[in-house]
């Protein structure tokens, strides 16, 4: 299939540019922080000093994940369908935070082991029931991951903002998250496995051997696409193909927590320069999400210790890059406004 | 003068109820974080298991500081006018920050060494045109010490909602703040000060020894309400006060950076109670913010590398506070929304 090709947003003309801006405003320079650093990024990405966010939407990603039966989760498989239906009737975090915040939600069967028929608000893309348990066997086939991408790619075409947040739903997808992270970035499963949805110690000992056991048993597999057909989820190969049509629309993509995170590497071991478009929304409380954005160079906006997925760091992270556009486009400069500049 | 008596927080019954509300949210327990501890807080401050956000001010003091004699500032006085001036204009960071989430922003002139004559937004509290110079003698008399606190309290108590952020414009304010820290903790003048509005390392060391100087002049002075008249400035000063009527009123306070977190270590050395109603919307990039806020007991939400003042931090973190009351009051329950709770 024909991947996205992701340029790098370096323009240092345009750079330059930006930086007069944001240091002409009514501030000492550099005292917006972080938001300075947005604001440029934002101006890079829509190649322009005048940034803004249109019509910001979180797509929310569901699937089912064989490696359940390993016994690595917390919560019963059901829940994954159960919390689909949550969104729909707009009972979940993230419905409270899209709404208060102004991102349009979308809710993507990517591969929930449920029969939900035709739902309104339910977008019906599922490639299978469910993957298979990647202890065993490969997750996917290859023309599942395919069609996965695919469907993410198409969805994020569809859009009509500039600015897009990733959100999951999966019972079991911090297992195939890790083990993602474990075979692109080599760091030992140990360290890639966290508490999910709320594991004691030993489960999370014990999801970490699952993972090193598979590891093992799919050694040979290597490049980006197989691994993420072996071990990921349909919901994450999903956001990956939705990360890299993003990029490739020069949208700016709003990533959230560790399951998202482990789907970016993908797209970036396949485009590195999709880094470039990314907003690290937070740091969760998934133990190896520090080390995944490590990894991925990436510099969390939020440290609120969250770690429920969903996207809710990407819609509780919007009103950051939406002060950081709006006070480039909105804050007088000191010759507008005759505020004297910094002595000598 | 009558300064308002504040009651701690605490009640276990009520902490109970809102313990079990948010547990049983539709989420693993303890996954969202700060947002958790944030609306079991304004429970607590509003003794409901269902608080809410209504209409949240942010009051912005300005005032000038005879200290600024001493050549402690990037920026000339002038500064101080001219920025209330932009702030009145509609143009600076804290008008957009503020516009953006909703809040109604009161500009106040505390003491700015200016004549306005009347203005349209602008609220005439000036107790003078700047303090005097505590390098030499002290910032203020006892009486405008208290005329300050006295405005502070009744700007406070005319407000109509239930959340005020704070914030501030005065040239030569981080070195006031700063000598309030070092007075009042007793940590060193040295790491009490740092680079405000972008001094050089050879400046923010001048600061520390004028600091260290005039705190050896004043070396007598103790009781929080003469340190404050000693060092403090008007708007300081002014701020401790709105920050005690609010707590009195069960308000939640919304604590913005350096100089803030110096008005509230005044109001929290007289009613320690204070604490409980003061969310810490972030930890600036000035130097002793951090040592200033451990000194409180604060946990900041955000850390930004912000440094700019005004309020900013008040504005940025208000949605946060938002969303921590709206997932409380909006979100289903395991129950209600039939999901299946944690495996046994």
């Amino acid at each position: 299939m024909n991947l996205p090709v992701i340029a790098p947003v370096h323009d240092a003309d345009l750079a330059a540019r930006l930086a007069h801006a944001i240091d002409t405003k009514t501030k000492p320079p550099g005292s917006l922080g972080m938001l300075e650093t947005l604001a440029r990024q934002a101006g890079l990405v829509q190649r322009t000093t005048q940034p803004q966010v249109t019509a910001p939407a979180i797509l929310v990603f569901a699937g089912d994940h064989g490696v359940v039966a390993e016994g690595i989760s917390a919560f019963p498989q059901d829940v994954t369908w159960q919390m689909v239906e949550n969104f729909l009737a707009g009972g979940a975090a993230i419905n409270v935070f899209a709404r208060q915040n102004g991102a349009a939600l979308q809710v993507v069967d990517a591969g929930v082991a449920h029969d939900f028929g035709p739902r309104d608000g339910l977008l019906d893309r599922k490639v299978a029931h469910g993957t298979r348990n990647f202890a065993v066997e490969p997750a996917m086939t290859a023309e599942q991951c395919a069609q996965a991408l695919a469907h993410g790619m198409a969805l994020v075409d569809a859009l009509p903002g500039n600015v897009v947040g990733f959100g999951e739903m999966g019972i079991g997808n911090t297992t195939a998250a890790a083990a993602l992270m474990h075979k692109l970035t080599g760091i030992p499963a140990a360290d890639c496995v966290g508490a999910g949805t709320g594991l004691p110690p030993e489960g999370v000992l014990h999801k970490g051997r699952v993972i090193a056991a598979a590891a093992a048993r799919h050694a040979h597999v290597s490049d980006p696409l197989n691994v993420l057909a072996t071990f990921g989820g349909f919901e994450i190969a999903m956001m990956t193909g939705a990360m890299l049509k993003a990029a490739e629309r020069r949208m700016v993509l709003l990533i959230d927590g560790f399951i998202v995170s482990s789907a970016l590497l993908v797209a970036a071991r396949l485009q590195p320069a999709i880094l470039d478009y990314c907003v690290f929304s937070h740091c969760s409380n998934e133990n190896g999400h520090r080390q995944l954005l490590e990894a991925l160079g990436g510099t969390p906006l939020l440290n609120l210790g969250l770690r429920l997925g969903e996207g809710t760091g990407s819609a509780l992270a919007l009103p950051l890059l939406q002060a950081a556009v709006n006070f480039l486009d909105q804050m007088a400069t000191f010759g507008s406004a005759n505020v004297s500049g910094q002595a000598g």
